[in-house]
């Protein structure tokens, strides 16, 4: 047998439907130039941020600007039975927005108002495009904050549609602890509401909860609200370094059992602080990195502070260095924030195809050292973060996507790791979503009758199989 | 037209559905005495906490003792089209348990096992009979604890059912947020998982808040995966009295908003103090009290509990009470404790019929405040207690159950209260469910649309609609 081709790996499976020249006609007289089928935007929807290719773009693009535009949109598509892809910013890493059953891309980020700050109650409503760094902006004067931040300056909408995190999910929560209630179109165009702005409730089905996450496979969001909270009056952020992964994983999982309400634990290992190192000329020690942010009251955050420096001097960590003011803090962050950047820019013209895998902590320095152990002996090149504090990290393998071995050696490596963090009690994805590229782990992951019960409910929401198709499950 | 009577108001529709002789004389051979057709076990099984009445016990009560059993008991219960009740300690007081549509009680009271304690991931795996104060007994020696404390000692599964919480809910949320995983057998018989013990995941739809909530209509659940924390290194608790309910509430808000991480602080009206007072006599005075619990570091506890101290100050808060030992803060909470049994034992023979709305917290004083001048009207007499720091609270209206008028009053009183707490954003239940008596406000609360789609959901994975029927919508 030959050795399968970068096209295999990195190309999903294409189940072209007909978009019928009626239904654009019909999307043109309903949104005039709202509706574009030209090459390039089109180009620009079929794609993310992930390493799939070859995917061919959505026949056109909806730009909507209300729920009466998506709902009319999903409906006209209903008719044909075409599908309908939900598009916010592009970030996706998992190929959420690659148009694999054909159809049509609607593109919500000009729905980016803030609607209702509700700031006495520590809520807000947004529209589906307003993005987390817009969201933090608007709310600045307010005193309060949205802390769930991905990577990217994600949009809202896909932020819950992918149940996101990120840094400081470790004392916040995700976007299902975060979102409170829904507006969202269903498959057929019709407008719900999925709660209230109550902090809780036992009023029936959890449909909030059912939304975010499901990747848009059962409908469009169209207003979301969410939990806001009270800027912290003291924030502390700390760097230090580690004799080994080891260490460092065992300072975070101690501090954690102690109860320490640290808002963020993010390990850097010592191969991708030396990436970072040559990008951002840091002269860091190139061995693994905690870097921690503490919240709360001046008295509460140098407590905490002095519980997480005993722990780490406990496990051989040195070189504490701290920070109050915030451009101090940006410095000391340098080394996490860049370290994506740092690492493909390590070896030009690479894709990084990243992994996510989520294990209970006290497993997460075995699930870590066999993984680094097991990537160390390819010789592929990778960088390594994790939001430890959650049992969450990433290894980007650095691949050049025209490379089949490089490809192949990237899926072993992430099917392996996959399948140790399934064998110690761990799910496949923290944070980015099952996609297209993570169905079969999904299964291996939870079981064929969750998955049955998964695709029994979409089956019932949307009978034609027309929100973003291919996705989640075959 | 005539006063209704007390049966109206308190009698559900039962539509008797056909529970052959065949399924018994199966369930007999399979389950043998654990499956009673006596009179006594079917009419304990037949009713719970709730006010409800007149509606005939289940045909027979199995008593499960594992997966398998329950596997077994709702498979040949499919078999014969027949409805299963599952059933824990019996404590719903929206009559979740009672058989409106006939069929069997699945009593899972004897799966009491605390399968794992994982103390290094904060996580503990438990059988659905596992009650609260049983966890907490178990957990004892780890020095962790399961925060959730509904006022009875109601089970896991109930608990995960009924989307619980009580007053510990302010800082550690809810079921919704501690339910980790499930193992839950299917309306067909079927087992399934519906997670892993991993903090968080994105992998696939969110099946586990799916069924946290639907009050046994869609499984039964036979092992419950729960978040535990490390308990707190100091506890400190205090009680306040204000001059209004206006006074309390406000002082809750302003802590709130300030982010002080309050463990619990539940609110007691003068009237209901009045009754605690005579019941227990405490000497307190009979003026709105708020009831506080601070957990932390030492200096922790000391921070907020200052803090918290000079925002009840400002709003006239007075004759502070502090406690720090176990039995003070016992003796602190008497108060809280006893308001249920002293309000039942000020009216020989009545019952109360409790709500559960929950709001906004910037809405709570209005909402308060209007309903107790409508109560007050009425000459009912009630008691009020509130987990003020969520918006949720409780009215409990003293009723005669055989006086038509009484029944007639506080069905008027509570329709009234939950359509001011919707149209101030809240929600008709915060903690108790919509069981048999609240449809028409989820209705009114979510909309139709949202109550099709959960129709939508419950006949796709129930088609034969024998998964606890007639308890959320019709």
């Amino acid at each position: 047998m030959n050795a399968p081709t970068a096209h295999q790996h990195l190309s999903p499976a294409v189940v072209q439907r007909t978009v019928p020249a009626e239904l654009i006609a019909a999307l043109q007289a309903r949104f005039g130039t709202n509706c574009s089928t030209a090459q390039v935007i089109r180009e620009q929807h079929g794609r993310d941020e992930s390493a799939f290719t070859h995917v061919p773009p959505p026949a056109a693009v909806v730009f909507a600007e209300s729920t009466q535009d998506v709902s009319d949109a999903v409906a006209l598509a209903a008719r044909y039975q075409v599908p309908v892809i939900p598009f916010g910013v592009g970030s996706s890493l998992e190929g959420h927005l690659l148009a694999v059953q054909g159809g049509i891309s609607l593109d919500v980020s000009r729905m980016n108002q803030v609607l209702h700050i509700h700031a006495e109650d520590l809520t807000v409503t947004v529209q589906p495009g307003v993005t987390r760094k817009q969201l933090n902006e608007e709310l600045k004067s307010t005193g309060l904050f949205f802390p769930i931040d991905p990577g990217a300056d994600a949009s809202i909408g896909g932020m819950s549609a992918t149940r996101a995190s990120g840094t400081n999910a470790v004392r916040y929560g995700t976007m299902r602890e975060n979102v409170l209630a829904l507006e969202v179109v269903t498959a057929s165009g019709e407008v719900i509401r999925t709660g209230t702005r109550a902090k809780k409730s036992a009023a029936g089905y959890d449909l909030t909860r059912l939304f975010v996450g499901s990747e848009g496979t059962l409908g469009v969001m169209t207003e979301i609200t969410l939990r806001i909270y009270p800027l912290p009056e003291a924030v502390s952020a700390a760097i230090c370094s580690f004799p080994s992964i080891e260490a460092a994983v065992h300072t975070t999982i101690a501090t954690i059992q102690m109860g320490v309400p640290i808002a963020r634990v993010e390990l850097i290992d010592g191969n991708t602080i030396r990436m970072v190192n040559q990008y951002a000329k840091l002269g860091l020690a190139e061995t693994p990195m905690l870097l921690m942010e503490f919240h709360g009251s001046p008295a509460g955050v140098k407590e905490q502070a002095e519980t997480v420096q005993e722990i780490a001097a406990e496990h051989g960590g040195q070189s504490f260095e701290w920070a109050t003011t915030p451009e101090e803090r940006t410095r000391l962050w340098t080394a996490r924030h860049n370290a994506y950047f740092a690492a493909i820019q390590s070896k030009p013209g690479c894709r990084a195809i990243s992994t996510d895998t989520c294990v209970p902590i006290s497993k997460l320095a075995d699930c870590l050292l066999d993984s680094i152990v097991e990537a160390d002996a390819t010789g592929l090149p990778y960088f390594l973060v994790g939001h430890v504090g959650d049992g969450n990290f990433h290894f980007g393998y650095l691949i050049d996507p025209n490379n089949a071995d490089e490809c192949a050696t990237a899926e072993d490596l992430n099917h392996k790791l996959v399948h140790r963090a399934l064998r110690l009690g761990g799910t496949c994805t923290g944070e980015h979503g099952i996609g297209l590229h993570k169905m079969d782990f999904l299964r291996a992951e939870t079981g064929e009758g969750a998955v049955d019960m998964m695709r029994t409910i979409k089956r019932a929401l949307d009978p034609h199989n027309i929100m973003n198709p291919g996705k989640i499950f075959a």
